[in-house]
């Protein structure tokens, strides 16, 4: 059964992309933010590298708190809930970063995920994109289900020659080299709700790659 | 030994049907809430992915503690205890989402459940249901018991043409694509204890499915 | 060697009965009460399904608590410890439910336990006692050991008429449904200590099965 | 080599029995008591089973705190470990209960333990001594290390029948039903440091089996 | 795919060197500190030794806070987490010690480390640096991605010789007996931030190796 | 590689031997005490009864804080961090246990240990010294290494005629029974730093072995 994307944009849930033996797979993340104690709960049948991606996704956006006008006290009063549906596939690998990067930030801004935009990236705690494998599968994948524009990493640009065609003319390609793009293509922070700006600088601002465009090839 | 329907509505216990590998089979589950200090125990013999929709579908709950008007601070002042009876049989699977959560927010609240309902189907954060397999079985199951309505995942709904003539003539079955569709079908709200009710708003209003309604096929 | 009933009444010990693979086995369990911090300790060489069963009986006597006439912070400002005697032997399975529960509400009431009753069953987060097996063998090792009353749960009665006569006309059967009937038949409240009595009202109220009367068959 | 029991009365320190598969080993125990937080440390190689012995006996001594004159606090404002020497020699089984249980009491109260006394037995939460196995290697090895005195279970008694005629001869043998036996025969109260008694009455009273004596055969 | 070195000098972020069976690697370390309650991540797909190589860097940093003049409450107040880049490849070994020394020093004095060094070496908690293995895989990597100087044990010395003439020639090589010397050379102290620095004394002083300088074979 | 060993004395360095299917082996521990909250780490690819041995030490340490003038607190108020070099090599067995106590005590008092001293033995809660294995191959590596004194095992003296006679001839031999020995022997306390004396008694007092002298044989 092929996956459909979401009719509309929504916050903390984000479409990222998987490789199996079988094909690509749209494999989305959902985050949920909940007045808490500071735990962090991981769940949807995940391995450990996968588990491990989650912790490293936190502490970037821990990290960038200020930059991004969120709470830095935010790991403290709250408790994190990153989940995968389709919890009877066991999951793995670090390409699901970017994702979980990108809902974390979603929830904790309240700014929603576009939902026509997929991605695939392992993140590092700076915040780095580093390349994937997979790639081919995983923009058909997309492809079929409904996605306008996917996020790849700046490293993985030259595998793009390997893809199908008409995803290659069909979707827009977005080469990251670090999260800033990522959130920048990603989230609609126009869409952020005014009681949580505390300051009056953007949301994204430092180190930043070049203006996302759409891929030439 | 044939599973009977419980005679009675009562408060955090609710059907849901398991595919085993000699057919379907009604399995319960019971939420008790007792004052305590924020403990979440998870007991009858089960699987890390069916402990994992036990911790998805508590934080479902506690996003939505305000819109069904539960104490916000349930999670820190009452220990929850989520068990599976028939504990000798092991138990796996996203597929009890919808029946854990159900389960929780009748023992929040202190609605009853209604006996005759049966459910099965994976939850997200969102309270989105997914899809599920074995519909044949589990629905020939809750037929045997004496169930009258099954909410099924309306992904499901096509599998509906799949089941025995005279379980799809007698029973009547609710495509949820929401846990508000679940709830509304299974949870008894007009008995819930006045003490209880905080606001005059009702307990389930945000995003709700399309009226639940028997399935034409 | 057989094992031989205790000559009197005590709080917290209660006889327990186990199926081996060469027959039936008493099987004593105990519960200690000493003022600590709110920890549970579970030993005997039990595994999984045995361990999760003690949590569901302090779960069951948690949510009993004012009913019962205990002291509802007991879980706080004490340390409970559960513990099979034969800890050389492994155990296993989900029928000590009944004996935990009952060893729990004895040693947190102060009442003692029958010494010539023994008892079988798996008891739920509701207190409802449902079926086990092995009920020949372990009829038979009450009856050697010289135990004058076993209660068996309810769905268990057809199961009597395939066990010895001679155990048959001579033990009392007390069928329950639900724990209520296992207390009454087994705790002697009439001797529970006057400084633990809080209230007036007796200490198993609620839900009640049928009165307790030896089976006919 | 053979094990030489010690030369003078410690505290803490205690000589137990074990069984191995090539005969009887004397097995000492040490328990230290050091002002902290209520940790309790078990090492030495041993297995489950032994590790949950060691529980067994501090929830006995915790809940005889004020029969044997023990601050009922020293729980929470110390630490408690447990050793076994010759910690390459994996350990396990239940019959070094009773070897334990004098060893806390001996450290908790600073009463020293007779040197000449060895011990074998399985305790309860209740102090109740249970059976134990290889009764014939264990008292050899008491022997041949200089024991003078051996408490074994009561239960075991008929099996003195079979131990080495020399053994039978030479050593006195002190059947105990509980641990109050044990603690009159093996440990020294005389000896116990004025400032820690706290109360005129004598450190064991309540429910002691009939007065230690030899066995005769 | 050949790494390529970083063109900038950053905080907290290190190159390291791997050994694997296809040859050698470069292999980042990155340190995050951010405000917390004093929690150590450590992540990247390690095995338990390379686990442990980390628990001892962070004492030797710990042990060394006063010299450094890093804040001695820092590992109150902040969480660490050392996350391993390139997650999908696993990783273990003590080696990696003086890089994940060195990438904390530089997280917490904020004192960026130089991009064109790399190093390689087993850390103890005094600082000492331990000789290594795959020293010839190791230099070759570095020299393949552009690094200018590379940091290697003391006692690996010896084996230079065996190294390509290439590398041998074109590489700065620094031996390092202690912690002191590797920071000196790698860190770049100059560039830290004048709020952090509490005291006049430079950073690093007690105990140093001999000045470094590039190895004459 | 010959262990060559260190040419001055330092605070919580010991020299300890190992005994591997390759002959005996030098094996230093490190203790380091940092300000924190009393958690005690150990590493350096420990087996458990080796990781059991730590915890024992820790304990006698802790038992013995009065005689030695240590802060009695210190196990509350600083972090112990345990540590075995040579991380790849995995270790096992007690007979480190003099070794790591003997570092404890020399990094809670500051005395240096001398560098010229190795040693071997299981230690007890009481500070006992057991005998241990590979006396032969442990004594030829420390003699290898440059060491001038072993301390032994009291009842290992016998094991001492099957050594090499070079061995024997050159190094001194301390057989010790208890700790007392051991720390005499290698820990220099007349270097103690004056700030940490806090009585004017000696810092080891209660219980010693006779004077410590060369063994003849
Ligand atoms: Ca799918
Ligand atoms: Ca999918
Ligand atoms: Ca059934
Ligand atoms: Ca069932
Ligand atoms: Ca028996
Ligand atoms: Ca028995
Ligand atoms: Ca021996
Ligand atoms: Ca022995
Ligand atoms: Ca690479
Ligand atoms: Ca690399
Ligand atoms: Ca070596
Ligand atoms: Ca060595």
């Amino acid at each position: 059964k092929d996956d459909v994307v979401s009719k509309k944009d929504e916050v903390g849930i984000v479409n990222g992309l998987a490789w199996t033996s079988v094909g690509g797979e749209m494999l989305e993340v959902e985050v949920a933010v909940v007045p808490g104690t500071g735990k962090i709960e991981v769940t949807g049948n995940l391995g450990t590298v996968m588990q491990e991606s989650a912790k490293a996704a936190v502490t970037f956006v821990r990290s960038r708190a200020q930059t991004l006008d969120i709470d830095p006290m935010f790991y403290k009063d709250n408790d994190l809930h990153i989940h995968f549906p389709e919890a009877a596939v066991p999951k793995d690998g670090p390409s699901a970063g970017v994702t979980i990067t990108t809902a974390l930030v979603s929830a904790l801004t309240e700014a929603p995920v576009r939902h026509d935009v997929a991605m695939t990236g392992e993140v590092t705690l700076r915040g780095r994109v580093l390349p994937i494998g997979g790639l081919r599968e995983k923009t058909m994948a997309a492809y079929r289900a409904g996605i306008k524009t996917i996020v790849i990493p700046k490293e993985n640009e030259p595998d793009l020659q390997d893809i199908e065609p008409v995803v290659r003319e069909t979707l827009r390609f977005v080469p990251a080299a670090h999260m800033d793009t990522v959130m920048e293509t990603a989230i609609d922070f126009s869409k952020r709700p005014e009681k949580r700006k505390k300051s009056a600088r953007g949301p994204v601002a430092r180190r930043t790659d070049a203006p996302a465009a759409p891929v030439v090839q």
